[in-house]
């Protein structure tokens, strides 16, 4: 997955910088918006890949090791991300 | 935490049930509008202690568990809810 | 637009009971997660149409009207739940 | 509002930059979920500034104007801004 998110996170990068110019040529406000929300779910895709990666990786090995303190803190991890994941 | 869910979800019920009222009584569009979004912030509530509770335990357990592909399961769900958290 | 709204909201508070019976009978988190998730979608269709109707009623005859705190008291409240929107 | 936003969104810009370089330096997958949150907070944040200035100018002039089909667009435009705004 990782050059794939690399690619997504550049291209969203470029997107910003899209949006500022936009801003700088005084486009209208609604397009800008528009192409803002359009940034927030090119994030949310990225987001999840990235969650899934970790999911099939880390999270696996951590439940599966010994370290109950570190079992705990990747599980509260993700419930943190799902939280904050309904507020922005 | 399971009878504070119940007890949360009731809670919720009752205030959608006042805001079909709020409609009913046709009150002010903006008011209605804020109160279910605070519904939608009550619900995000239940639904991340509901996800806290299904880490700490089936979740644990399947993935100490022997079956891989009940493993792999477990682990899609989560990244499944987190996708559509990113959406709702 | 009323009646239409006022049967969705019912409807949405037959799902959230329904919910609530999904946790007394200890149903599946992850499902019980899926229908939480199911009736915030249901509520931002409904919130979309009673603002799409505040906007076509309200907002105009403020807005062409001639008292301007009013005016921007009306916009001021559609961008505070605007604001809202992108964090429940 | 015009430059303010241009600076957040070139703050954003940079933001995203620093999120490629954690995922090239193969940083903590948690850590790099956190941050993409934070620029979506970020981005909820320019849009609601941009919104709050376009209601206090376009959509003014517009719906204090003649045409009533512009008038509907402006107004509709808003709603789909707000309906995107429960989605993403």
């Amino acid at each position: 997955m990782h050059q794939d998110v690399i690619k997504r996170i550049k291209t969203i990068e470029g997107h910003v910088g899209g949006i500022r110019r936009m801003l700088e040529e005084e486009k209208y406000c609604i397009d800008v918006i528009k192409q803002i929300q359009a940034v927030k779910a090119a994030l949310n895709k990225a987001s999840k890949i990235i969650l899934e990666d970790h999911m099939n990786s880390c999270v696996i090995s951590v439940i599966k090791g010994d370290d109950q303190v570190e079992r705990e803190r990747v599980l509260q991890e993700i419930t943190e991300v799902f939280e904050t994941a309904t507020k922005v």
